[in-house]
């Protein structure tokens, strides 16, 4: 499966994002470290466009307008009709009704092809508060994987999501990923560069769910290694490391990765 | 007064940020690095929701558009209808007619706890040229103390003038502070993330006097030691080291602290 | 030569970016680093005004809006009111037609100075296909010669077409520099930055060929130091040793700059 890095970096993916104003600069050169060509537009003039030559297409809505909502539909409509896959990250929905109205929006008027965010985020989104139940870890891991399958069939879409343990479902296949490190949570944009980066793997690969886990497993381990440079409590130097392992991410690192798949019966057996 | 910075990594109070494209990054590194939890919304659909649930709402003008005026007004009033501190950083004020009339119409419209600025901000914003009359750094000193009170007296709120040596007043009490390194200003949102960080320890307290002190002086301090970490002509190292040594603070640091609290008469004896 | 950037540092010229999202922090970092004084403004209401007391210009058209085409103008032809040299860097034109078109509609209503892109952006600007026709890097090379010669004969300005070798050329001198480093390409926003850089030189020189030869000689240097600092494959830790290369820089540096006079004749002699 991790051949697919090599693949990456021979094909140099166009990512075009629409993201927010706190990691545009982050998320670009995390995807030029990661050996994929990014690309910003967000002027409903180009967007479609840019949208067509594009590998992939990431709609990531941390910082709203009115205008770059109304880029973002034409852009994932765009991306729809010429076969493009679509990335949505709805950041911050349930935090406001207007962040989770949005991503419905989105999530009606665009065919998404995969969907990433915390539990929070996708529980909100798909209107249900399934994973803000439990306290327990062992009980919000069982609820997240329940999640991550309802989400992923009310959406008919691969969907991600992060935390300790990283659920990734189609709704039919179903795997965890525990690679990662407790640094990613502080920096900001690691999430939305994730959501670009598994963008990167999507355009080389049809198999959504395939190129999904092992983009998620690779992006781990990459903040595994960065952590052993750094320091424990060192964010800046983790930030900068980071970039660096992305870059030097290779088809060998496949051993380290934390990969589980979920068979649907076992699992609804243990549930 | 410094255990406050350990009560501030327990609460990790949300600072919601409306501020300028060029320090957003930065600035929500800086809070992760710190143990606050940044967030930045500026859509005016959104703004009255996220002020209402954040520690602390920060204003900053840097790069404005009509539209962010408008959201700015909307989360200030929202902050001040749900008891939440609003700081104010009127970046560039006097460089423009247009940055000086926006600061002081949002001084107008909403309660601000703090306002941030450099001496030539915040003597444009007051309307004074006292700031700016000497040339001589002790008469300059002298000036800025009574630009503060004055400031502070105009808009009834605690003020925060930053320079070589730092002034905080509140009108009654003034206290300067001594900390920092001029490697500070060789990076692009070290003021803008200092306001960012006072917003986030007056969530944390009632004391807004106080807990600017504080975060003015640590912030002061991390600079210090991220300084002794890059070379003196190393503006790319200082500010990952910066990043680390924010988060490395802790109240042992106290000794290290450089605050002055000026008696109000013998102040007045001095000038 | 390069006695300039002694002066620049003297003088530390405000250098007026209306740029994309994606580069500003790395753009103000840049421009303090190597001790010029960037500022950031965009709206409408007050570019005119800032870019009167700038020593330079830059447009940058990374992420357009139409508000922003509309304050590039206005601060252009402020900036052509007041004597001050306007830099325009044609991100992406070629990409969409929105570029290109907006890229030609700056051109015909702010009298550019200078024009800084790669081939491809500059041939789309001209409208002719001459750089990408070849494929062999030879022949390339040669036809960068011409587009640039050509580009600052239409636009009447001196254009830099950045690559592997730079060339720089007002029409009728014209230079080659191979300064540099191949990291530059791993690091998102460099391009926009030596944009930015170039106009600081050209703040302090009427001279404008020999500000920019200047300019990109010395950013080549400063990337070939902080390579030789990071590992082949570490474009993290490059970014950061940029920034501190560029605050290092000196007049002793002259040495090793790569730059090549072509004589006119000999060079049509060699086409």
């Amino acid at each position: 499966m991790f051949e697919r890095i090599t693949r990456l970096r021979n094909q140099e993916p166009l990512v075009h994002n629409i993201t927010n104003v706190v990691v545009t600069n982050f998320t670009a050169n995390g995807l030029y470290a990661l050996g994929a060509s990014p690309v910003m537009a967000y002027a409903k003039e180009e967007v479609a466009e840019m949208a067509q030559i594009a590998g992939a297409v990431v709609l990531n809505i941390g910082t709203l307008t009115e205008d770059q909502i109304e880029a973002m539909i034409i852009a994932g409509k765009s991306a729809n009709q010429n076969g493009v896959p679509v990335v949505l990250d709805p950041v911050g929905a349930g935090a406001t009704t207007y962040r989770t109205s949005t991503a419905r929006n989105i999530l009606e008027k665009v065919d998404v092809s995969l969907l990433r965010g915390n539990a929070a985020e996708v529980s909100n989104v798909v209107g249900e508060q399934i994973a803000m139940k439990g306290v327990d870890s062992g009980n919000i891991q069982g609820n997240h994987i329940d999640l991550a399958q309802k989400a992923a069939e009310l959406f008919q879409c691969t969907v991600v999501i992060t935390g300790q343990t990283d659920v990734i479902s189609n709704g039919e296949d179903t795997y965890t990923v525990s690679n990662g490190h407790s640094l990613l949570t502080k920096v900001t944009g690691t999430g939305c560069l994730l959501s670009s980066v598994i963008g990167a793997f999507l355009a080389i690969d049809q198999n959504h769910i395939h190129a999904a886990v092992v983009a998620v497993s690779l992006y781990g381990i990459a903040a595994e290694k960065a952590a052993q440079k750094a320091g424990t409590n060192e964010p800046g130097r983790f930030q900068m490391e980071f970039l660096n392992e992305l870059a030097k991410l290779n088809e060998t690192d496949g051993p380290l990765a934390k990969i589980n798949h979920l068979q649907k019966e076992a699992h609804h057996d243990r549930l």
